[in-house]
């Protein structure tokens, strides 16, 4: 039984995942490094940024980086929405475009990347990522099949993990609630009125400042 | 030096502080009792509410109501907004309304209900309701006058609590926010960009789901 799976969705406590003004070197707009500064210290981003070897230590283990950790474990692929992939909108005029991640992507699966302007699949290192105008259904059907067993992750941004929440296709969310009020830019909440009752929900305060909602599923009738 | 406290404000995880449709039996709108199911268990509630005597430890007595319990210490006068005391709207043409709360309010101090019509001071039990036209700063004077040396708590509604936030009156706020969305109504936080940098900030997650944040004003310079 494949799940699907959002982890470390940041949004401020007012609620908002991005900030205004997002750009090639703003991708969180006015809100710049803040939504993210809980996860900078963490062992799982120190690891990832390869400022060490893997048999080193470094960076946090406490509760912020047990859930940073989690976004990794047992996925077999990746569903993101454009914007995730890259800055530019409308037809791809330029295919040298990769992604943010550079020679080797984080990823090291298949990454479903949900557009509307057709491109061809490329592979960065190991991870291979497939251009497709697909429903989320579709999508998720698409993203399991490449999944080989295991869960899928679903990146975000917002609009994505909204899309699949309205369509009741996720079984895992995990969200870090920062307080922060950014006051502009876009959020994750709107539009799903009431949905919470289809989830058990924990909420863990770390040292950090930061609370992390865990969201799961319950059964389906 | 009086303090400015606001406590136990319930905001939903989208972060309205209320619903849509507010009515005479609907204050909370379409929220119903949701933002306060934390607090109806609790020993303050269920003591305050006149359900057992003072010496009998009905209710619980667990972080939730540690917090509730704190809204009512070391207070001498309250400020409301004018939809916290009634539902009535324009001048006040029928003075016999004195609240919800009957012949003895909780507050058993003097109350500065802020509106822009005129009416008479009122006692009901221990409680006095002083009715007017101020501006945050001059209710507060008003209201550290009358609090006889103790702190001032700040009452809400939302429109209130955010009007005393951008004027920087406030100097202890306890949120309280509660795992649903309610997708409609009054939101807490609008127009407070980058407040949270004058407090420090703690959050505390409750068995019951909900997490209470207290935000304390850093010393003013």
């Amino acid at each position: 039984m494949v799940r699907l799976r959002a982890h470390n969705i940041a949004v401020s406590l007012d609620g908002f995942a991005t900030g205004e003004g997002q750009s090639l070197d703003a991708p969180f707009g006015h809100a710049g490094g803040r939504l993210m500064s809980w996860f900078f210290p963490t062992h799982t981003f120190v690891r990832a940024s390869g400022h060490e070897s893997e048999s080193v230590g470094g960076g946090s283990h406490g509760v912020d980086d047990a859930f940073a950790a989690a976004a990794w474990q047992g996925i077999g692929a990746e569903i993101m929405g454009r914007r995730k992939f890259g800055p530019q909108q409308g037809p791809w005029e330029d295919e040298s475009w990769t992604g943010w991640w550079g020679d080797e992507p984080p990823f090291h699966t298949p990454v479903v990347v949900l557009t509307h302007h057709p491109r061809s699949d490329v592979a960065v290192g190991e991870t291979t990522f497939l251009f497709r105008d697909l429903s989320p259904v579709d999508a998720l059907s698409l993203a399991a099949a490449e999944a080989d067993g295991l869960d899928v992750r679903l990146g975000g941004g917002p609009t994505v993990i909204r899309e699949f929440l309205e369509a009741d296709l996720v079984d895992h969310l995990h969200v870090v609630v920062v307080p922060i009020l950014l006051g502009r830019g876009e959020r994750l909440w709107d539009g799903l009125e009431g949905i919470e009752e289809r989830f058990d929900i924990e909420a863990t305060a770390s040292p950090s400042g930061v609370v992390h909602y865990v969201w799961t599923r319950k059964p389906r009738a």
